[in-house]
């Protein structure tokens, strides 16, 4: 009995260093997921004004959100948790997939841009750039969970 | 059978006027549904920066994007199209609907800018403002699906 005491304490000292990671690691997946979801939602917002099917009222502030979701991105897969829809090859291949990810923070940084300065039709040229880098990143690092 | 050709004629000139009719009304709800979803993904990430669960370096940017999507949102719903999530009350009661979604575009307008200046906790209080008027809007006019 004696013998078991410290066991117990020893498992419940374990059991509370185990459970902030584990609540830190789906709260890492669940943030970068808002973020990714944030991105599919604002790009299908400009696909619908892209093919005509909505005003394009809004076009800028649409590429101004897309732009700043995908800031928060590269940062956001930072921490080395797999899980959710992220291949482990994000970690294992980081150079790459944090290059494009900033290569596509800057690309639609550049879009918001170009939309407010040169209007719609510019804008959209960048828009199918966008989409194939998503196409791109998603068909490496991505395994969708429908 | 002359009496029906014409009649048919009706019916294909019919059918080509109420066809664009109702993809129009689909594309309505959609843009109205990704824009809802970014606020709810934004939003996300802001309670877990708000509760501690993730770093807060990219709140401003995520104050940022809550108030950009909430800026779209008031004209997204202007078009009388029930559907979605949305209660029929959205445009039976419209002045008060628009004059709760404008609020909240300035509610979250006002956020961004006291997070940009004044910090993470004031804008906290903020946040909390953020979710009342969210959950008393839903309260009304939303009939969530799950």
């Amino acid at each position: 009995m004696m013998k078991r005491i410290p066991l117990l304490i020893c498992s419940f000292a374990l059991l509370a260093l185990a459970l902030p990671v584990l609540a830190a690691d789906q709260d890492v997946i669940q943030f970068r997921e808002a973020i990714m979801k944030t991105l599919n939602e604002q790009s299908a917002a400009l696909g619908q004004i892209a093919s005509g099917a909505v005003p394009d009222d809004s076009l800028v502030t649409h590429m101004d959100e897309l732009a700043l979701a995908a800031s928060t991105a590269p940062q956001a897969f930072k921490p080395k948790v797999p899980g959710g829809e992220a291949k482990p090859e994000v970690w294992s291949n980081w150079a790459d997939f944090s290059k494009r990810m900033s290569d596509f923070a800057q690309q639609t940084a550049a879009g918001a841009k170009i939309a407010k300065d040169q209007g719609k039709d510019a804008a959209m040229v960048q828009l199918i750039n966008f989409a194939d880098s998503c196409k791109g990143c998603h068909d490496m690092y991505r395994m969708e969970k429908k």
